[in-house]
């Protein structure tokens, strides 16, 4: 298909989505749900920018007349509604929902423009856009899973050439993530986030990367991602600098064998819980149990934590082309952490993994 | 005052804007608020952080366990509210809420958070946190004056060797703008924006940098900026690839008296719309105010749009610790724009530039 063929049939889905729901109408600022929806990539910023998609009828996007011009290559696929600079165009956005009583909303829109919008369109319900638009995000076709395979492929060829760039004791966190993120630009890969936690700050999951430098003993955590053609990669591994403590072998080893119990767990009509379960049961056996403080995976595409989320009490079943992170971890409050994430992917009989880069105990110096 | 006693205040300041409201209790996700009123740097996430202010008694911060630990520094400031990874936030919220009835969200905070507090709480009233806390950020302080005072200055320096940078003919408008914020960074600043844009896509206000290569006879606009220290710079100029026309020459004389215009309509005291309406009447006795198709400015701080807007409608008057962009355009499609913005403050007696590079008719290779 080609690529306005592939946002028409997205939109229809969606309309699909909205009436069997039960909604009237979605709306949907700059996010990735827009640009999956769409292609357009607006500008977040205190002028509104909304696509108003009712559950029948043609799609609106309203727009400021200073950006409409952006997206005039979208007119075949949306009425182009330019709101001038005087104007409130909650008004607009009125006129364009009508009678509709059940409004979906986005998820990231911001509260600044849903509060405008409740007091302009008096009654209804207003009910969360996110549950809806899961169904058509959490399936990648092909050409998605082509690019989330592709970004992860570069991803570990980034990390390969981490690991033979030399020595990173001696270096402070933020020195070495960037020289990581140096390396996923020579790939041509954006990187959008990274944590290098080192030494006890790795106990802490989602630590602020910082000043502390790098040395001897320590277990250092890398969790970082880019995008490449809109779609992210995200993967961990945890190093040592010089010889490990005996605990750090043993954690070490529990985390990689939960790593593999949980994508081992992965087949179509598993339940989302019951890969983190499986994860989990092993850590717990093995006395970490309360170490593991977060969910084993979250889903991964436009979005770098997206549906489906692999945590106790999400019951959804697992389907192919869904793609998620497994990413066990253990924390040792002022000692150390280890964490070891893969991106999978759920296939037809069970689930592959898009990361290939090793993960046996990793000593650097 | 230490970092400590300056949150500790604002978040005072901003207890007494609530009540002022007839506001119960204020919602903040991560953003710029959050960062103004706490200093806290939390993660956007479908993980709900959220600072909770009732207008009289404690703060306190809602976090995920798994990051809770990155703001123990905060605990004399705000009560830290950790929940679990399997709990739903919104019930402690709900209980930090109370009886509130009057409730007001931060303006970024997400749609899908926002939808889940409102089913979490019932009735009551739900409202705008910007306008409340907007008395608070429009009025820099001097220690925030002393910082947009330096990232302007940078941005300055930043332009300054860009000119001499050697010709931009032949390069794309990628190529220019990448070499451009390159300089930024080697003045400490991070980029946060930048447009380029370039023959008739000067054109377009807010273009989107692409690969179209700049050619002798282009117009072509910057428009960018960055972060140091939190607080934000913006500046735009236009320059003339070989011997301009005589059309380009005219629109840009009509320009730049317009920008100097509204400097000089600045004072305290001034409605805002006063300051757009200078330069607007200028473009317009000059025939081309249809042309000039955006309001003039926009504050600027931590956002790089914020209160006060200088747009008609806004009567709101100046005031000495304002900070905004004093930027006229004019725009003639198919053809070519031409923007000159500074970013200016409010004084006790009239209005400061923060930017001094030079704005006069240039000529590029």
């Amino acid at each position: 298909m080609t690529d306005s063929a592939v946002y028409a049939d997205r939109l229809h889905r969606a309309q699909a989505a909205l009436k069997a729901a039960g909604a009237d109408v979605l709306l949907v600022g700059p996010s990735s749900d827009l640009l999956y929806l769409t292609g357009i990539d607006a500008h977040i910023s205190e002028r509104l920018n909304l696509l108003v998609l009712p559950a029948a009828g043609e799609a609106s996007f309203v727009v400021p007349r200073l950006e409409s011009v952006n997206f005039s290559d979208k007119a075949d696929l949306v009425r182009i509604e330019a709101w001038e600079e005087t104007e409130n165009p909650a008004g607009n956005v009125a006129a364009l929902v009508g009678s509709g009583e059940v409004r979906a909303v986005g998820d990231q829109l911001h509260a600044m423009f849903l509060l405008r919008l409740q007091e302009a369109i008096a009654g209804g319900n207003w009910v969360q856009g996110g549950p809806i638009l899961r169904e058509l995000r959490v399936h990648k076709d092909s050409a998605e899973l082509a690019a989330q395979r592709e970004v992860a492929r570069r991803t570990d060829d980034a990390w390969a050439a981490f690991l033979e760039g030399g020595p990173i004791a001696g270096l402070s966190e933020n020195e070495a993530m960037a020289r990581l993120s140096a390396l996923m630009s020579e790939r041509g890969i954006k990187p959008m986030f990274g944590i290098c936690a080192s030494g006890p700050n790795s106990a802490m999951p989602h630590h602020h990367t910082g000043e502390r430098v790098i040395e001897h003993g320590d277990a250092v955590i890398f969790d970082w991602g880019g995008e490449l053609n809109g779609y992210l990669s995200d993967m961990t591994r945890t190093v040592v600098i010089g010889e490990p403590s005996d605990e750090y072998r043993k954690v070490y080893d529990i985390v990689l064998r939960a790593n593999q119990a949980a994508f081992e767990a992965v087949r179509p009509g598993v339940a989302c819980e019951e890969v983190d379960r499986a994860a989990r049961d092993l850590i717990t056996a093995d006395g970490y149990g309360a170490a593991f403080i977060h969910r084993v995976g979250h889903g991964l595409g436009m979005d770098v934590h997206e549906d489906p989320y692999l945590v106790k009490g999400n019951s959804a079943p697992l389907e192919p082309g869904m793609v998620f992170s497994d990413e066990p971890g253990i924390y040792l409050a002022g000692k150390f952490g280890v964490r070891i994430e893969d991106t999978v992917v759920c296939t037809e009989t069970g689930a592959e993994r898009l990361n290939s880069a090793p993960k046996q105990l990793t000593v650097m110096d």
